[in-house]
């Protein structure tokens, strides 16, 4: 029982032995120069090669590490697969395989892609999602009349901005309670329903108290920059049972942990994998596409790691910046069709205002259900007609 | 009030109005395009370029983040400074400059170098350090003999294998009442104190309650994983008073967060500056010497970060790895005279065992205060002299 951990370390001609050093060192410590009796009861504590694959400029190495070795906790698997290999140039950590009884461990996320399809009452076409916009330095009305226009647009979910922490102009609390109450009149007045992600923030301690008030107070969803405090933090929350609410894993931060070219984690594996894991419902990470971008392979292998059969609730993949309406073809066509349309500026900078912002994206969206192109949906919505004139449309590749 | 940090972005001709768009897009969004009484109502949370110094590879960025926008924790702090800019490429987030009142919201260490010394009694020589070796798969018996061992070859400190987590044949709780009688029944013999740090580990939201326990148990000292969990759990516990423990902060997993050449933190905002305003008591970080190194202008602008004056207790510089007893000359040469020397193999791989391994340590820190040469105190240490034999004196350069 344990895991594989597959890394990237830079062509070497003695990898296995090189490998093999470090399945040791970072679990019994040595192997050869102990006495037989000994080696009987170190085995179980003992890590193995499992594999190395020579390549052009990195080998491929599996190591398992037994489960004997470390608590059922990120915090020990990382420090053990990754906190001193992490300070060798080019040693990459791209995959962790767990075996079921460690797979068991984890909680994956409490609703997933069904169970915030069920929340909003949404079943057949992709999502919809905004950003507030510019809510810095505004206050609850500002707040309040930007919630209103997206709902108005048909808007599914809508998250703060991540860099909106507690504030006296809009604290986390009231931004809670106002905005339950206009989307409680909005399902009112329309039938439909949104979900706010608010921006679960301050110190780690204090989180699980601020989360489970939020939703005493009657929050429908959270917002939660995972890396700022670690994946363990989310897993925690997303395991409280008095706080039992959707939670988006915003990536921020992950640009340090698995942006760079050659080192650190794979984006699949932190972004994809391990954010599912932990319960992450929602994952947003950069799109491929806007001037804060990922290469396309990583994130079609991050929406992959979210949406594979692994017997997890699937997270829903929020590729993120650079999304207009016309680019919604290429994204069902990159991502598939269960996913967050995810937008900020393609929605606040149309010409007509946030409602006909939202209203294009829902023509676009529609479009790609009905397998329609946007030219001739556009037809039938001017907010879509207008949003084309203003940027276009991206034909898929 | 508010702080800044400081960038090396990839040099660009247009870096100004990159930086100037940053800063913006980081707080309020948008300046030029809104109302004049807009502005004014945004001012003081408007982000600000303080300097753009030109490089030839990278060029010095300084933006001014207003406190305003933030609340007073590094989750917040690190995502609005390094969220979003850690996807750029290339983008290193080198310094960060809290202005007085934000300063004063971090805790500092508890002890710090003063304290720690007090706690031992020993102010004028470096102190000595080791790590339990081969303890994975080891019994309390095995455990509690390396701590005799180690204790009655002169060691000040010793910490857990930071991969050493809850398990059953050394439970966390057992390994505290053991040492805690092992290093008592030291005291009452000898005279000498020390302080054992226990792997403080495990999930997040368990820590402070773990940590309190460890406490009354009567832990003299916590080893803690920071970077498994994020600073802010750190600072947290450091808060703590029902804890109120030395805590020895491990830099494993940092190599992913500062590890590479033109991305991510610097070492010494990370495990220097930061460690160290969070309440660190210890840094542990790779020495610029062993086969787990980093570059040695690494190493020192870590001390540097540690030691020098800023109002807060000084945090103890613990550089690890491939420490022997020759190069203690080097380490105080380099690190100056206030430090812990801290050593695994260099004590266990001494031909005479680890007692011995400690004694020739201690001899060699001694020699460093009298400022005479090894070769000279060998000859009136035994230890030293075989340390010597199979190791070789370093000569400072
Ligand atoms: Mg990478
Ligand atoms: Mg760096």
């Amino acid at each position: 029982m344990g895991l594989t951990a597959t890394y990237l370390f830079p062509t070497d001609a003695n990898q296995q032995k090189i490998a093999e050093q470090h399945a040791l060192g970072l679990t019994i410590g040595s192997w050869t120069d102990i006495p037989h009796l000994e080696q009987e009861q170190l085995k179980k504590h003992k890590g193995e090669v499992i594999s190395v694959e020579k390549g052009e400029l990195k080998d491929t190495v599996k190591i398992f590490y037994p489960s004997a070795n470390f608590s059922a906790d990120l915090p020990a698997i990382l420090t053990t697969v990754y906190g001193k290999l992490s300070f060798f140039e080019g040693y990459e950590l791209i995959d962790m395989d767990f075996d079921a009884d460690l797979l068991g461990k984890f909680p994956g996320p409490r609703f997933g892609t069904k169970g915030i399809r069920e929340q909003l009452g949404v079943y057949d076409r992709p999502l919809l999602k905004a950003i507030f916009k510019g809510v810095m330095g505004k206050d609850l009305k500002f707040f309040s009349s930007q919630l209103e226009d997206l709902l108005a647009g048909g808007i599914d979910l809508i998250k703060d901005d991540e860099i909106l922490f507690e504030n006296e102009l809009t604290p986390f609390l009231k931004r809670i309670t106002t905005a339950k109450e206009i989307i409680h009149n909005h399902y009112e007045n329309t039938g439909a329903r949104a979900l706010y992600a608010v921006n679960l923030s301050g110190r780690t301690h204090e989180l699980h108290e601020k989360a489970e008030q939020a939703a005493e107070l009657g929050a429908n969803a959270l917002l939660f920059n995972v890396h700022a405090y670690g994946l363990d933090a989310l897993q925690g929350l997303r395991e409280n049972n008095n706080v039992g609410l959707p939670i988006l894993a915003h990536s921020a931060l992950s640009g340090v942990l698995a942006g760079q070219a050659g080192h650190g984690y794979s984006y699949s594996l932190l972004v994809g994998k391990l954010t599912r894991l932990i319960g992450g419902d929602l994952s947003l990470y950069p799109s491929p596409y806007g001037n804060v971008a990922i290469p396309l392979s990583d994130a079609l292998a991050i929406n992959q790691a979210l949406t594979e059969e692994n017997g997890f609730e699937q997270t829903f993949s929020v590729p993120s910046a650079g999304i207009h309406p016309g680019m919604v073809p290429q994204l069902v066509n990159d991502f598939g069709d269960n996913l967050v349309v995810n937008a900020g500026g393609g929605i606040f900078g149309h010409s007509d205002g946030p409602t006909a912002g939202a209203q294009a994206f829902r023509a676009a969206i529609d479009a790609s259900v009905q397998k329609i192109s946007l030219q001739e949906a556009a037809k039938t919505s001017k907010p879509l007609q207008q949003a084309i004139t203003q940027w276009g449309v991206i034909e898929p590749n």
